[in-house]
């Protein structure tokens, strides 16, 4: 198996004004509310997602403190999060809040948790930067596959020959 | 009803020291895999998740722009999208490049379009700000429900009595 990396061809200047116009114009679209962005542009919507996932991070660390030092509320926020789906922030907490006078307490920690790790603890530049990294790595990795796969499958049909 | 916002009392001090310590030992717990993120840091993971929404936003700048000049490649990877989950990014462009000819094409222009967007359209910044305006506005919603369910009970049973 070659590890050569496929010289994938980028006509350059053509490309970038052929995305412009493409991004120009989705941005128009998808600003109309076309595609299923109805809670607002594309970066409210990923700010959206975000926000169940610094959610989750903050019940992890919360979770991950009590555990060495109140074994008891920590068994009890584990039983809760056991049978609460994670996955909708707001109505995670919304539960927690009532479910009991320690959990409201835990979720009050939660809430400060939550904030001050989207502003002070989460890496902003290093989300962006992996982001940029991932994309490229991705779009090599498909196109490098279907290479392989294709002239391994061309090799095939020539031994057949 | 009164728009009020209920003072939410913090004793910043103590909470940014008891925060420190809580999201040191939470980066260091979570960085050693205990809590779910075995893919990596909570930046590769919210990363990764962002990949798979910004294929989405490809597609659908792929599929806005075909829609007005190229009805039938529009119909063919229309049909397509609505057979295949978008979901994961990588198996959608895997199978697309595999389908046919044409997707085989449509699948290269969305690969260009997601890496471009990525790093020249989406707005960071703004993600950031948002994300910090959401998760306060979220956190006051939160305890501010509450704090009116809570009353409206009190008032409730004041009355009784």
């Amino acid at each position: 198996m070659g590890r050569t990396t496929p010289r994938i061809s980028h006509e350059t200047g053509l490309v970038q004004v052929v995305y412009v116009l493409l991004t120009q114009f989705g941005r128009a679209v998808l600003g109309n509310g076309y595609s299923g962005f109805g809670e607002g542009s594309p970066e409210r919507k990923a700010a959206t997602n975000l926000q169940h996932f610094f959610n989750y991070v903050a019940v992890r660390v919360v979770l991950a403190q009590l555990e060495s030092y109140n074994r008891e509320a920590y068994y009890e926020l584990k039983e809760f999060v056991s049978r609460t789906s994670l996955n909708d922030a707001e109505i995670f907490c919304k539960k927690l809040i009532r479910e009991s006078p320690r959990l409201k307490g835990l979720a009050m920690r939660i809430l400060e948790v939550r904030s001050a790790y989207v502003k002070r603890d989460f890496e902003w530049d290093n989300l962006k930067k992996l982001s940029f990294k991932m994309v490229d790595d991705s779009n090599t990795k498909l196109m490098r596959d279907y290479v392989l796969e294709v002239s391994h499958i061309e090799d095939e049909n020539h031994n057949i020959k």
